[in-house]
């Protein structure tokens, strides 16, 4: 059966991409500040961008705060990326960003929003409240979850770099290895990532140690300062995969979306040989 | 100025209750699994419960899992509430229970979604992603956040139990105890509540008293299986205040919605009665 990463990895080799592109209609780069535009922006960057897209990455907050008119942008988007994908011959994936995280009644609620009301294939979400906060969401045997382990914001030292001791261990570790632990232990139907900021690159060679199997997805390359190299040594699989890399603003921003993504895929290509030799 | 707290705590004066009134329009509680079924579902709430609300606290999830719909029914309700206030001539808080937690760019959409667009003037947020992931709601001086501290459910045992040692203490705690002292140090402008689930009233009166001013919001009570008596006598502050007490499926499932919130009203002012002698 088809799983959220088997879906993911074949993806992945058929663009030859690790590159996840975020589409963040922040106000700021939109033309006006209405859900229209933001329909625009995001229409644009799919369509220069999807073939070198291993995955998409809406952001709910830039969507939500239009309102309904915005949540029926955001369900546009990813009818949008359907369609391109069926004209590509080669689906693309669409993880939601919306870091939920209730309790069990409530995230039937959100896993029913994401994955059938939007249609996404895929959410992260945040482990604060435990297993049963997300198991409505792995109830969808095809979709996937990626929880937050450590993000790429410096306030993320608050809670996630806490050395915590949990009852069956010896010895203290950082919490987000117990995070990345807990992620590994829960992966029992191949369909749980978790989020490993790029911008703390030590840490995520700690937590690719502590868990050699998991996708991360490691936001904090560009805009918020993470090299994309040293990114890539630090959290690539040894099968060369593993990591997939949101990109926002760098493209968005671009002159030419299609060719900074274009470049982007490229460089993904070239570290991906350099570190196999 | 007045804070989110010096607005609630009038409320909570005007109408002598610690009732925070859940709108959980869940699909098995309404009459048609629609958006104008989720409507007549709170309204009809709101009509009956609010004499007796010191809050209300629509759930997004159940909105959200409608699409535009049900952002725009979110909106109404809230602005219902709104209006019933005003004939009650006593404004009724409205606290959307979402849980968003995201960086500070992303963060500051949230803020403006929950806020502005929908006119909330209080929201749950995760404490995962640190300090900076509500720095924008705080910037809000007369709105408020609760901080999910110890949640009801079964799963909270996962991360929010476990020990952590953080930098400056000489002993491990508890992470909800943690989370409860970097509340109160947050709290400089009377803007921030935390989560304390009723179904552990143990760890309630712990948290208390590692955070001896602050508001509690406590769900569990009733369905969730959390004895009111027992939370009251662990939560609540030395004034009598300082504990909001979300009631959902023990009111909306009752034949007289209308009368279950009058009889908790006064059970809650029994049982503060019986308190303070």
């Amino acid at each position: 059966m088809e799983t959220f990463f088997t879906f993911l990895e074949k993806r992945v080799d058929d663009c030859s991409s690790l590159l996840c592109v975020g589409l963040d209609p922040h106000i700021s780069e939109l033309k006006e500040p209405t859900a229209a535009s933001a329909l625009d922006f995001c229409l644009n960057l799919v369509k220069q961008t999807a073939p070198y897209a291993a995955a998409f990455k809406p952001n709910a907050a830039f969507f939500e705060v239009f309102g309904a008119e915005g949540w029926t942008t955001l369900k546009q988007v990813i009818e949008a990326i359907d369609e391109e994908s069926k004209r590509l011959g080669s689906m693309i994936p669409v993880i939601l960003d919306a870091k939920r995280g209730d309790i069990a009644s409530t995230a039937e609620a959100y896993a029913k929003s994401a994955f059938e009301s939007l249609g996404a294939h895929c959410i992260t979400l945040s482990p604060y409240l435990g297993h049963d906060s997300i198991e409505s969401f792995l109830n969808y045997p095809e979709k996937g979850v990626f929880l937050l382990c450590k993000t790429s914001n410096a306030g993320s030292m608050d809670i996630q770099n806490l050395l915590v001791l949990p009852p069956a261990e010896d010895s203290p570790m950082p919490m987000y290895n117990y995070v990345a632990q807990l992620a590994q232990k829960w992966n029992t139907n191949n369909n749980i990532g978790i989020v490993v900021g790029a911008t703390h690159p030590q840490i995520m060679s700690n937590i690719r140690a502590s868990a050699p199997d998991l996708w991360f997805l490691t936001p904090g390359v560009g805009a918020q300062g993470g090299d994309l190299e040293v990114a890539m040594k630090a959290g690539l699989r040894k099968d060369g995969k593993g990591m997939l890399i949101p990109i926002s603003r760098s493209i968005s921003r671009a002159e030419n979306p299609k060719l900074a993504a274009a470049e982007i895929r490229d460089e993904i290509l070239r570290i991906k040989r350099e570190l196999s030799h």
